[in-house]
């Protein structure tokens, strides 16, 4: 990157709100923002009803000499606006670009095509580490000069292995991406690793919850398959969902080649919703997403 | 349609197999149709497994003077090869179109939309007639020349209106399609009615099964809406899938939008289906369908 | 509709901006919607460059009693905010839908298409007439209640049959639509007209330009066809693309097929560009459109 | 690979016909298979007019024992069936992969996807070598154990490049493929290198042949953007299209951007042309392609 972009990413900055709607909430955000002498370069806004509803937006806005106006910028905001209309808010700073962990098992098409996007530039993260419970990839993910780490998921061994990735992702992560990891994650670690964590579900979900939905859908039938990306939750497949696509499928094709004609509908919706997730497009509201994409 | 159209359609047919996958069927077929002075201008082929699969065989001819060379060509086909390779099978000849009844609730747009391409030359077919449980489609139907039978389904006179139904397709037509009838036919409809029924539910299935799917589909806050064209068995949505197709959809769609969207993929899906139906492109088999699209 | 929906109808506005872009646009209209009272349900924006670039908005506004104000509105806004911006900017009233004429040649496919969505409730506008250079689709036409005025296009009668349309759109539209009309309009005709002419072409332009597009595509063997639509400008098919669609095809499809496949995507394409004009979401700027869709 | 799969493959064979269509030719050809003791596992079939046009026929069997049977197998082909049909014809045999060599320049996107394909089995080839005319690509080619060669391509200096080019070719490949490799090819070149020659080009053809398609497609204001492999001919970017696909933008996207989301269609249109390829499912016909996929 040059100095020149250096110096436009330094002064930019996004706003995500979401807040009871009402009257004069734009007017009031894009008040401050031009009395602090700030250019709006883009803005998105949904309310899920105009009386009575939730209100969401997503502002990206600039501003010469950011970094020494951020506490103004941050306190009179909390101050002037966010208190008077009851906002849950926040800043990201696209200089501070978020670290993104991957945790990964055998098949490496969706851990691949997202390193790959990284290094031409295309995904404004720090990738911490990646995380495998078998050692196939490492190899791969050691041509990208990222950490790699195997922590084997023995049965009977999971919590122990749960707790050696907790310590490894520990204040080192702000988000954390599963790029087809095949081990069902627990309530506990969830709570426990305190970021968002986004996995790659190899359906068209609602369809086909759980294990094995090439097999399942070849059963079934269907005339295209699909990939979700969603937030992992408690409730197996059941978080929200960041984005999906399908593929055009045949009677000629057996389950495995639903698994391959998958696997490239898979790396682009999982890379997809990880860029989105970095570039704070996704607000989740009631267990649906609002993607400002 | 021109004579000379008339004259080439008189003169071709379609094969249908279904058998045991084994050597030297294609040879066969081939061989016996050659013989009989037939040029094969489509074909398509599907097996399971080539070690003891089932094989699936369509193919489209042209005979000159095919008429007088009916009784000869069926009933060699079924002592020198269907037997020998234990075959069901049909020929099924496009000068004679198939009966098609539609019936459908109160939405119009993928009757409209089927009577529309009916009426271009689209759609291979004659119709029989629109029956409705509602008179609101009245008008419309007329204006394409097509009988109207408005049939109410009212509360606890189901079996007399099926049975009233029943007795207006008796004997008259080849195949019936659901253009979002809003009633579930009963098992002995089904039973009775003798011939397939097409139906088109606007989802994605095997995802929203039964009522309410758009609002549904808004709740878990999917990305894509789908529409399925399916043969109609005595288990609900769970019949045969013919054909499939989504549209993308954000955050901002309210259930009605859903509905709106998803009405030109409802209409498209089932225009199709019906449309290989009526060519004998789909085979069912398991549960599943062999679409030679 | 009811009473409610039209009450809210009557409430509702669109305000639709382009001005050099600068710092405090959106907080300076903002800020005077909320003063008078007005709540922002819908807001997008987009700038060709922050930096001396332009700058364009489209907001959709609600504000009680909104008839009552909108003299008040209209003279506040230009005074305080047009003027300091430089701003080309209107307001758009639902409560007063567009007249929109539809000029067609043989082929109904558009036409009905659109009239089907009209009937619906789906494209908020009065269908001023439907005007062909041929009498097929009269009586179609005709079951919709749409005046059909029959203008023959003889070879040499041009100025005369243009000079005949214009007198039947004078200050009667706010918008034409040329739905598979397939006579080239005189540049002097569409500088009379004086209203936005859309016109959807039979291929993905800039391929295949003119006359035969699908003949075209076939000689040239595409695996995918398409359609586009566009305002009409002086020279042909070059005006601003609004909207544009594909569909796959195969070796299989001959020329005759390939148009009966694009008729599907024409009508989708024509309808949806046609919608979004009807709700101003399309600004035109250097031969492009922004499309707030 | 399992030594089943290999067995399985050792038996494997494909063979493509084109001819004058006339009576009869299925049937002499699954009549030899039959009597050889083949069984078709595959066939795909087409006319460009039953009376009088040319005909193309695909069809894979297997055959126990092949290896021994194959000089049998062509040579009464050939005289039983090729001569009489006046057949251009071949039996192309999986267990002898095809040797392909991947020229690029800078641009690592089709060849990275490429060559992660073909490393997990998905495409049936030996890869020879890989030709840049910039190093940037070595490191990554090295990972997958491919032979990798710098050309460099200066000005002037283009003879002497081809020449060594074709030096690395000569008798090592049996097809081409262009990468993204941003120089034009000489018709010399072209004429000695004697193997088929696939381009991937940054567009829709045949919108925006020749340079910056992206930058010429921002201009146009097109919502579509393309991609198309086709196979190089004397005339630049006007050989037989093999496969298009298309993504969609809006006025939001800038040149930069277009060229990012196309290069997700590239590579994704880039390999399946290269796998039907080497598949044998591609046949040429008047500048056309006929494509069994």
């Amino acid at each position: 990157m040059t100095d020149h972009a250096d110096r436009r990413l330094a002064d930019h900055a996004r706003l995500l709100v979401s807040c009871p709607d009402r009257h004069g909430i734009v007017a009031a955000v894009a008040g401050l923002l031009s009395e602090l002498g700030a250019n709006i370069v883009a803005s998105d806004q949904h309310s899920t009803d105009p009386e009575g509803g939730r209100f969401f937006l997503r502002m990206e806005f600039h501003l010469d000499g950011l970094d020494g106006a951020r506490e103004e910028l941050e306190r009179r905001f909390d101050e002037e606006i966010a208190t008077r209309f009851a906002m849950t808010w926040r800043v990201s700073y696209p200089s501070e670009p978020k670290r993104l962990a991957l945790l990964v098992s055998r098949r490496d098409h969706c851990l691949l095509d997202l390193l790959w996007r990284w290094r031409r530039g295309d995904l404004p993260c720090e990738i911490a580490c990646v995380i495998s419970n078998h050692p196939d990839c490492a190899e791969s993910v050691a041509g990208f000069g990222v950490p790699f780490h195997h922590v084997p998921a023995e049965r009977g061994s999971k919590a122990a292995a749960e707790a050696q990735i907790l310590g490894l992702l520990e204040g080192r992560v702000d988000v954390v991406a599963l790029a087809r990891y095949m081990q069902i994650l627990s309530d506990e670690f969830l709570v426990r690793v305190g970021v968002p964590v986004i996995n790659i579900h190899h359906s068209f979900l609602p369809a086909f919850v759980g294990a094995g939905p090439y097999e399942r859908a070849w059963e079934r039938g269907v005339k295209l398959i699909g990939a979700t990306a969603h937030y992992v939750t408690a409730e197996l497949d059941e978080g929200p969902i960041i984005e999906q696509d399908i593929q055009r499928v045949s009677h000629r094709d057996t389950p495995a080649e639903l698994a391959r004609i998958g696997a490239d509908i898979e790396r682009t919706v999982f890379s997809r919703a990880v860029k989105w997730h970095l570039e704070d497009r996704i607000l989740v509201y009631e267990n649906r997403t609002i993607a400002f994409a």
